[in-house]
């Protein structure tokens, strides 16, 4: 059986985060290399008796096959809440539920991706993002994210100068770098995609994660005809249930029902069935300030232990929500090198490499909060920075 | 916001069984359209059980994020029913949980099809396979399907005259047309795909639900290192889990497991816990013999009606099991008028159009059976007979 594959699989390897959790398993091993929520906040019981209740009133409906848009309650609970609570316009007509977030991005390169079309990248960005897109063998060009968000130079050039069909963004607490673009960095993107006829895959997980500081203005609210806004479940109530959504204007919504029917023909139905009952006997926001009160205090202490044992030639990315730090060592170290005494230490994190699409042997890394006790954090961070001592010497 | 789309999916028309359905929700109607499992046969009690007990053993970890393959206890379980039921080869590291067998087809296409890639279709065919593979833009070359399987001189020549990657089958009580392929064509089919570079596709969600006669030899037998076996509990426990499988060999495994982390990072964890302790606590052949003793008593109530109600020139394909019968007009008619006559007298059906890729205004259409209830079966197929009558006369 030779040759058969498709181009785009080809040359994919696997996951390089993949392989960097199996060396974290050994027990010794404080890894702050995971990206997963805090599993001792998930709502069990309540998440049970919600379970318990759609089964009771409804288990026949709710056990058969369902529609492809996703479950009309929960899109106009989600719509509801973007109206009321951040002042977006969002009707539940434009909400197409998705098998978590991961899945509107492979929806996406679905519906615009032909070989070679321009996609504009944030470099470093999210690695989920760059493996669904890679599928459909686009073509990819990066714009750097500065402490304040995308350099606006280096994207008035890229759109300048390619015809870009899509710039995929995290604006809120990005994975990996944990930063925002500001108030004004959004004008001026937004402007700017005005300007094109591109459209902004707005990837929004982190948006209720917030510890510091003001909401800012979402490109859904800047440019409505020009944002994809995506949103998820995973990190406010629980990953396991695979329930996103994916917010389109009008005429990109017909083309993604169209490819999520031919996907999976629906998201699980009983999920989304179970979260709809749990929002319904349940305060999301109270949940979710346990959750933040909980991930800001472990994030305190990576930032106290950080200031108190990292050397100071490293610098630490300014983040005001989210769940990772990101961490920059001096211009002529290599994260991977550091990564190989770190491991000897008994300490793991992801070298910032897998998230770069040009760039090489790179100086940064991705440190993970929300999954790591207290102590062990302060311990992690103590073992990290002598082994940075070591390598800067 | 012009010309941004894929190519592949510029020219994707909304799904005609979807706009039939939408015809048939009058009440008034009687609907053999549908394609759904008897939701009355739901094991909701025994579902229920098996959620509270995973959330109550372990809770935090049934909500976390999980693995790209699947929850390894279900996968081993799946293998051993193969290899205990039906004495294929199959181990649990063979076999990828996928969010329904939809959801494998669309894996498939991905890591198989590059534009113009030649697949191989029943004539007619499963319209889900159709739309899952159309994303990837290939080329399709139809077999016909014959009362007893594939037409052996119709496959012969295809593959001679082609370089078909994918052959694609329902070898058992296929949808639409409810026949299978016999023994000694399965054994031909295999010894051709045996002579060329192609995969066998071999989509077997009915399996389970046959109603007369002896098991019939898997492709994954006969073909090991080429059969790509799917199934599903779709039919067996419930559809709104989305829980289905795909079986490959392990060259073709590997590249699967990287499109299944790109397209959803993994199929929904929880719902793969319960339908694991559901299977640990209940006879899964139990509760299968239940729904084969119900479908089949409405598929005898329809043959029954049919033979009492059709015209003559109309023939019913012989089906031993699955959820569907297929009907046969007299060459001169269309399916499409039949149809529009039909809705006037309160009765519904798929006309066979959608699940022909080269032939147009047919004269076969689909009937369900597995969720109308005894005495509208009896009335509809009436209504329908009566039909069939003005548009013959």
């Amino acid at each position: 059986m030779d040759g058969l594959f498709s181009n785009r699989v080809v040359d994919v390897q696997k996951s390089f985060i993949r392989e960097i959790l199996k060396v974290s398993l050994d027990p010794e091993i404080i890894s702050f290399a995971g990206g997963l929520p805090n599993k001792e906040l998930f709502p069990v019981t309540e998440l049970k008796e919600a379970s318990n209740s759609v089964l009771d009133v409804a288990g026949e409906e709710v056990l058969q096959y369902s529609n492809s848009e996703g479950y009309l309650p929960l899109r106009e609970f989600i719509a509801q809440r973007y109206r009321e609570q951040r002042g977006i316009e969002v009707s539940a007509e434009e909400v197409l539920i998705t098998s978590g977030s991961q899945q509107a991005l492979d929806l996406l390169g679905k519906i615009f991706l032909d070989v070679g079309d321009e996609v504009i990248m944030e470099e470093p960005g999210y690695l989920g993002a760059i493996q669904a897109f890679s599928v459909y063998s686009p073509s990819f060009k990066t714009v750097s994210l500065l402490n304040e968000g995308l350099d606006l130079d280096d994207l008035e050039s890229v759109l300048d100068n390619n015809q870009a069909k899509l710039l995929y963004g995290v604006p809120n607490f990005q994975n990996p770098s944990g930063i925002s673009y500001s108030d004004s960095n959004r004008k001026q993107v937004a402007q700017l995609i005005k300007d094109n006829n591109v459209y902004f895959i707005e990837d929004d997980p982190y948006y209720e994660l917030r510890y510091e500081g003001e909401d800012l203005v979402s490109f859904k609210s800047l440019i409505p005809e020009q944002a994809i806004l995506l949103g998820s479940f995973s990190k406010t109530i629980a990953p396991s249930f695979r329930v996103g959504w994916v917010i389109a204007p009008e005429v990109v919504m017909e083309k993604l029902v169209i490819a999520k029917q031919a996907s999976d023909l629906h998201t699980n139905y009983i999920s989304q069935r179970i979260l709809y009952q749990y929002l319904l006997d349940n305060d999301l926001d109270e949940h979710i300030a346990k959750i933040k009160s909980n991930y800001n205090s472990h994030r305190r202490e990576m930032l106290a232990s950080i200031d108190k044992y990292f050397p100071k030639e490293v610098s630490c990315a300014e983040s005001a929500g989210g769940m990772f730090l990101w961490i920059t060592l001096p211009a002529h170290l290599k994260a991977m090198d550091l990564f190989e005494l770190a491991i000897e230490k008994k300490v793991a994190f992801v070298p910032g490499d897998p998230f770069y699409i040009n760039e090489e042997a790179v100086n940064t890394l991705r440190l993970n909060y929300s999954c790591v006790d207290k102590a062990e954090i302060k311990t992690g961070i103590k073992r990290l920075g002598a082994a940075m001592k070591e390598i800067i010497t």
